[in-house]
Parts: structure tokens; C-alpha cells; sequence
């Protein structure tokens, strides 16, 4: 019976790493979609870019606290092991790797990794420590599947900046592949952290992008100056009273540094709060 | 005509992962010897102990600046290019990779890694930043080599231990192999360093090596208080009035935590200065 049938789930890092010994030793191309869990359909679209290039298709699940500071959700996140695992079966991912904190560190874990600079602004500068959290996770869990390719999504835009400088300086053997954010059918972006959400926050939040689509319309009707866009957006978001804007900056794409014209690749990113929810997004022009 | 007659000298980052690439397709194991170069007898029995074990040997010689602090020594630091090339042919090594600082850290270079709390004491408390640079420049070198095994010098011991737990840490998949001390005829550990002493210095540093036994001996004939193993060590010292003792302690082989009672794996660790040079030492008990 062929491997592809019966889907695994591992717990243990030990378990992981031999089943990718395996899958690497057996000619397959490991593709990987690291995860916190509570899936929804932008996971499910990093699944199926895995699906269609990989011979194999590892999904992790992993809440990793180190990527949360004080008085974040950390408690609260949202978890549902039991429905991941079966909308991992149902879109044909052969591991689901879902290890517990002590697993990933254990007594005496002691190394971390940080991207200097890059780290520093948009959302690591009101998350201070956020992104060592993930570079640290993600090169940990990197070694343990060592995956060809590994799939991330474009809505967290920083953080896939982050993962690519962080893979070309410690030399991993990953290639990364960043996936187009999935939208409700209103727009806003798939979080897992929509759900926390009250019925007149969702109704508001559709406003974030709309507020990136008007900046998009500007940009293609002519207008390239930074200052010009981004008020756009923040215009468009203080319609919204219950929002309050975190960050609203034209970026190149690949520095994350700010410009003044959108002429080169650049990226619209934006950081807001509704409520008690922290949501972000972007919009490439 | 067999690889290992011709040694290669490799100066570029790509090029060294790729001959890693072509050893392992060909199915030798290989070791990795890891300096700064300016070779002696100790760099020579760490390549003798990767060739015993190994089918092909790499020696890198990197001087990593981010290993030194600011007033230490990075500009000084001996340096002898051809002299080490001809060594490590002679200790037939396979290859030797020789990068250039902008070869290891290319411009847009960001991402360091630290190992908590072990880095913090002893020679990283009078060197802060010392272990990052060491840890980030260990796991760069290793993604680029790829070695089955790495050998490391015991004299370095807190490097030792750090790496150890850094590669544990990060799943890095590289087996640590730490070989003994090599010492001169009148007992000091041999290390690029040595070359700064002058004469009277030379002369005066033999006392370290003294002291060090001093305490085994002591060790040897029942005394395991970790207070008065250390005394006598300091008081070996004082009788060299040019020491000045950084730190002398008795601690933990694992963990390099202090301990009150040499009972388990523990180690004698002390650095010195002799005039403007820092001296580090050790012996397990």
C-alpha cells in the first residue's frame, strides 16, 4: 500500500525527523506548511501548492510560544487538534507534525535565533521579540522535517521576508515559497485570529481592505507617492471608528525599509486593532 | 587519480557547498576541523583525529570578526595564509576553505544566533558577544560544509560546551567530537596566542599549566571541595606576580554551572592575563 494513504500524525521530534529521513531516503521531495493550527482555507492553499510540487506534503502544528510576549494570546489562541487533523486528511497532507511545547523545548533549550534590523520594525516593533520566536521555530523545525520546500503565506508579509533573509544567511537547504493571501468573500484576509472577532468587529473589518483596495486603485490610476497612499488607507480606515491603526507604510518588498514612490516592487503593509484583536494585512502594488 | 592527493584550497562560499556536496554524493563521511588559522600542534591532532575517523577531511580558516569584541584583538590576530596551506597538506587534509570576511558575511548579512545562559558566564562574562559570534559563525560554516563530524579543541571547553548545546538545540546534524588538549613540552596549552608572549611572559606562563595539576593532584589525593581546589589554584597563580586571574572555577562539565564538590564530570576552568594577553586553560577533575 503506498505511504499516501494513511495519513500520520507525529508527536515527537525523534518520530519526525526519522519519518523524514525516510521520506528523503525514498526519492520523495518534502514539501512543508508550517503552522500554529486552527486551519482554515490560506492553510489549506499552502497544502495544495505543496501538494501539486511535492511528492510528500508535512504540515506542522505548533502554538510556539516564544513567538508571543507578555499579555499576548498566547492562552487564548485558538486550538482545535482534532478538525486540523481532519482537514488534513482531507487535503491529502501524508504528516501532520503536532509536538507539545516540551517537545520543542525541552529542559535546557537554550539557543536562539534573530534577523537583525528587519526584525526591528512594523510588527516586531510593538511585538519586541516576535520574530526571533519565529526564526528561532522555524530553523528548529526546519532541521527537523529538512524540507525541500517549505510553503508560507503572504498575508504575515513580514514574517516571509524574515524567513527568506534568515534561510540565505544560515545557509538552509529550503527553498521558500511564499503563497497569495486567501480572502473571505468580503476580503478580509483568513486568520485564525478572526475568530476572536465579535459579529460588529467583523462587519468593520472588512473596511481593512477596502482601504488597501482604494490605495491599489490610486497607485493604478497614476499616483506613486508614499505619503499620498498610505493616507488613502488611513482615511479609509478612519471610517471605521473601532479601528485603531498600529502601522500604515509603503515598503520595498524585499528590505521591508519605507519608500517615497511606489515605483520599484513594493508592498502597502498595515497593522490595526479591533477591539481586543490584532490584525494585519498588505497588499502588493 | 584519488581526490585525496590533490588538496583544494576554496575561497568562496558556493564553491565549498558544493564540493561538500560532490564528498557526500561520493559517499565519504566528512570531518570538519573548524580555526582560525595560524596553525600549531593542536589545529594538526584535531585533523589527525577527523582523518582516523573520516573519508575526507575539511579545514576551514576564517579569523570571524564577529567572535571579537571592540579593543580585542581581531586587528592583531596572527595570520600566516601560505604557512597553514602547506601544514594542512602535510596532515593531508582533502580540503581547506579559506573565505574572506565578505564571503561569510555579505552585505545585508542579519542573522545571529545565541545560546542563553551558558554563554553569559565565565570567558563570556569579560567577552560579551563572544559565543554569539562563535555560535552564528559554527552554524554557518555548518550548513555550508555539511560535516557528519566536527572537532573541536578541549582547551576551548566553554566553546565546546556551547556548541554541543547549540547543535542539540537546533537539530543541526553534525556529531561533536572534542579532542585533548595539546600542551608544549613544559605543559601550556598550545594556542595561536602564545605567539604574542614575550620571553619573560612565555617563561611565566608555564605556572598555569602548574597550577592546573596542582589542583588535579590535590583532587587525586581526596579533596573534592570545589572552594579549596580552586584556592590552590589561585595560589599557584599569585606566585607568578605578572597573572592576573580573570576567573578560576570549578564547574559543571555539562552545564558549566559552579559546583561546590568535584563528585561528578567536572572541569577546572581559569583564564589569566599575562601583559596584554588572555590566556584560557582548563582540566577536568
Amino acid at each position: 500500500m503506498e505511504g499516501r494513504c494513511i495519513m500520520r500524525v507525529v508527536k515527537s521530534v525523534a518520530e519526525m525527523a526519522e519519518v523524514s529521513r525516510e521520506l528523503r531516503a525514498s526519492g520523495k521531495t518534502v514539501g512543508f506548511v508550517p503552522t500554529m493550527g486552527y486551519l482554515h482555507a490560506g492553510h489549506i492553499s499552502l497544502v495544495k501548492a505543496a501538494r501539486k510540487d511535492c511528492g510528500s506534503v508535512v504540515l506542522s502544528i505548533f502554538v510556539n510560544p516564544a513567538q508571543f510576549g507578555q499579555g499576548e494570546d498566547l492562552g487564548t489562541y485558538p486550538r482545535n487538534l482534532a478538525g486540523d487533523v481532519e482537514k488534513c486528511r482531507m487535503a491529502d497532507v501524508d504528516v501532520v507534525f503536532a509536538p507539545e511545547a516540551a517537545e520543542m523545548y525541552p529542559a535546557g533549550y537554550a539557543t536562539y535565533v534573530t534577523v537583525e534590523g528587519i526584525s526591528d520594525r512594523l510588527c516586531g516593533a510593538s511585538r519586541p521579540g516576535h520574530f526571533r520566536g519565529v526564526a528561532t521555530v522555524v530553523t528548529r523545525l526546519f532541521n527537523i522535517v529538512r524540507p525541500h520546500r517549505a510553503y508560507f503565506g503572504q498575508k504575515d508579509f513580514q514574517q516571509t521576508v524574515v524567513i527568506k533573509r534568515l534561510v540565505r544567511d544560515l545557509m538552509l537547504d529550503v527553498e521558500v515559497v511564499t503563497v497569495p493571501t486567501v480572502r473571505e468573500p468580503d476580503g478580509l484576509a483568513m486568520s485564525s485570529r478572526n475568530s476572536y472577532l465579535s459579529p460588529a468587529e467583523r462587519m468593520a473589518s472588512v473596511q481593512i481592505y477596502r482601504s488597501l483596495a482604494s490605495a491599489r486603485s490610486l497607485r493604478e490610476s497614476g499616483e506613486t507617492r508614499a505619503g499620498v497612499l498610505t493616507q488613502k488607507v488611513r482615511e479609509n480606515l478612519s471610517h471605521e471608528p473601532m479601528f485603531k491603526a498600529e502601522y500604515v507604510e509603503l515598503v520595498d518588498a524585499d528590505t521591508l525599509l519605507p519608500v517615497q514612490s511606489a515605483d520599484g516592487r513594493c508592498v502597502i503593509v498595515l497593522a490595526v486593532r479591533l477591539g481586543r484583536t490584532r490584525l494585519i494585512d498588505n497588499m502588493p502594488l
